[in-house]
């Protein structure tokens, strides 16, 4: 069998499987997530053998350590990992519920009926841990799930994806709802990326190259989770002391997050106030501090931004900071850098409160809070699997709800149209 | 300036256009398009002469009748598209509302913002009146479009193109926010499909082969307007005049629409008894049966189906017709063969009605109705751009929320998550 005919194979069984998934209820799909708690934990041993295997390879191949930590799977993400599955079985089933009901002037009942999307294929890199939290959302939501994780921790995905399978066989779910693509080889992407009849949307999750790599080559539906280069906008208003602590909160709390503060905008009122002390607690911290000129003017220690600084996530302890006129030369700098991702305004002013909130249009937006809450868990939609950063279908935090669709559903009694 | 920086230019100006656009309320909308309805009245006799134009070109190259008639803006049509203008004044704006508002335990207050998607790329075929009722539709909802209908329709679409421009200078509308493609190549579609920077929706309308090679090109996300194979099955229990009157009118009362009936699917207890006088009445309609071996026994005047029946969108007086031994065996067929447009069953049983909603994922199902209610006016929408075959942002008729995204906003008093 060629490696296309491979990947249809997976494809086609998976598009089967989730007819059959997509009629079944809260019941099995649940029986099914404690299942693979209890056998994941009961096979811990052996699934981690497996992941020495991967280390091992990539300490050979001479990888790097920040790799090496997102591949291994150390208590802590095992723990996650198992909790995930129990807490995600505790959520409402989104499936099934009849929404916007209303009857036509001509006695027609019209609604719309929460289904899942079919089969979802997921495209990520090194995690071992996203093949157990990806399959747990997808198979809650209804849907088959196709997994190609990084070629590095295939020994980890291929043991976590069979005792993923062994569940379903013992719970009532149909195995083939589970996969992981079994090869290596990067061509697999391509040819999962051109089974549109039977993968309803992909979700490449990864660094910029593998999600422009999938966006350029993909024929099926993608939902993006690309760089977050995330403001925050301290206005003429701000209370300093808030302004301080959200900042910091922002940028300290985790560096290598997606919603984390890479660009720091300060009203020219507030520069010569606000804007040293906070900056003073970062660099304490050891955030370098990358400004334009009046910044470094004001801020000695902060060395001269260039427009790649304005563009870049660091996911490090760099910080750009621009000093600007007012609130409309901040929402023009977002709407120029921004990617879409979390923006955040300081102030005490009502007025550009609202106006903030109204005017930008990433998917995040707040008001006198941490960048940090743009995280499905926080918003409360009690699962995360991902920030999309394009507006279609889902824009910002995807939790289950994301991961379905609605259809049209119509009752009569014998209307026409005639 | 070569083609790909003239689309470039375009597409960079309507990105900006839709900012400020994305700022403008319901009134300046509004008047944009009233003042479009009368500029369009005002020019109508230098409008037709330039779709007479066209016509006369088409002519020339020998065009075919019904692609010639899609191309006349004939009188019905002409007064539909006034009078699509100013109904679209009057629906609500779908932009600004706040849904899903709800206060967090620690008191950050989370909602999801009604917002337009940006820009809208329309790529559609030889009627120019969707230029006019696409850019009402898009314009609406807040969104820049840029139209690029066939190079058949070019002369009506710069002509139309000119006043919507002109009454968007008189009513405070930035004119890039509504633009039609001038050049008629078909290399500016490919152009069009990596704008990806700038324009945030792809909306084909048109034969398979358009749609295909739009899906195929696109690096922007695509939603299809694809073909309609719409099914009913008559269930054992369908009361006969019911069944009959909604197979003629989802069959005859208009032939060339995507949400007509192509395959009507028997259960074998009524193949007997109701099919016979359904089939009959088509007939004496002009409608050529197709049908399996059954109904060729039955039914004198059918002619044996093939495979190619099933799957076909015959648009044309031409009816597939099955009979199946239970639901099971419709529901099966209609995964088999359909393409996610729409499905109804006739039925007394409540219980096959409950279980034929619940197991047809199609984008629209209905119980004892006819299959033409799949339509954005009809089920309340106020408003279609089209019918999405494709399960991600909008599935089924889309009307003009589903011209918008939502963002996440977030309002505080100095949360942080720590």
């Amino acid at each position: 069998m060629s490696l296309q005919e491979q990947i249809h194979s997976i494809a086609t069984r998976a598009r089967t499987a989730s007819d059959r998934l997509a009629e079944l209820g809260a019941r099995e799909k649940d029986a099914w997530l404690l299942r693979c708690a209890d056998r994941l934990e009961a096979e811990r041993e052996e699934i981690l053998r497996e992941n020495e295997r991967d280390l091992e390879e990539a300490r050979v191949k001479g990888v790097a350590e920040p790799l090496l930590n997102r591949l291994a799977l150390s208590e802590g993400k095992w723990n996650d990992m198992i909790a995930g599955l129990r807490d995600v079985a505790k959520l409402p089933d989104p499936v099934g519920g009849i929404e916007d009901s209303r009857l036509r002037p001509n006695g027609l009942r019209v609604g719309r009926m929460r289904i899942p999307l079919g089969v979802i294929g997921m495209i990520y890199e090194s995690r071992p841990n996203v093949t157990v939290d990806a399959a747990a959302l997808c198979i809650k939501a209804g849907n088959s799930v196709i997994l190609r994780g990084g070629s590095e921790a295939i020994h980890s995905n291929l043991a976590l994806a069979r005792e993923l399978r062994a569940a379903a066989i013992e719970t009532g779910i149909p195995e083939d709802a589970i996969s992981v693509v079994p090869v290596t080889d990067r061509k697999a992407i391509v040819h999962m990326l051109k089974e549109s009849r039977n993968i309803d949307l992909i979700i490449p999750r990864g660094g910029s190259g593998l999600i422009r790599m999938v966006t350029e080559n993909s024929q099926i539906p993608v939902i993006s989770h690309d760089a977050g280069v995330c403001h925050i906008f301290i206005d003429a208003s701000a209370d300093a002391d808030m302004a301080r602590s959200i900042v910091i909160d922002s940028k300290l709390r985790q560096m290598a997050v997606c919603n984390g503060l890479e660009t720091l905008l300060v009203h020219r009122d507030t520069a010569g106030t606000v804007m040293p002390s906070v900056l003073k607690a970062l660099y304490e911290e050891g955030v370098e501090i990358r400004g334009d000129e009046t910044v470094c003017q004001i801020f000695g220690d902060a060395k001269p931004a260039t427009d790649e600084d304005w563009a870049k996530e660091y996911l490090a302890p760099l910080l750009a900071v621009r000093v600007v006129d007012d609130m409309d030369a901040a929402i023009a700098h977002i709407r120029r850098w921004g990617t879409n991702h979390t923006e955040v305004i300081v102030t005490e002013s009502e007025r550009n409160a609202q106006a903030f909130l109204r005017r930008v249009n990433s998917s995040t937006v707040g008001v006198n809070c941490s960048t940090a809450f743009s995280d499905g868990y926080r918003l409360g939609l009690g699962a995360e699997i991902g920030v999309s950063t394009s507006k279609l279908h889902a824009y910002g935090p995807m939790g289950l709800e994301e991961l379905t669709t609605r259809k049209f559903v119509l009752q009569g009694d014998g209307q026409l149209r005639e």
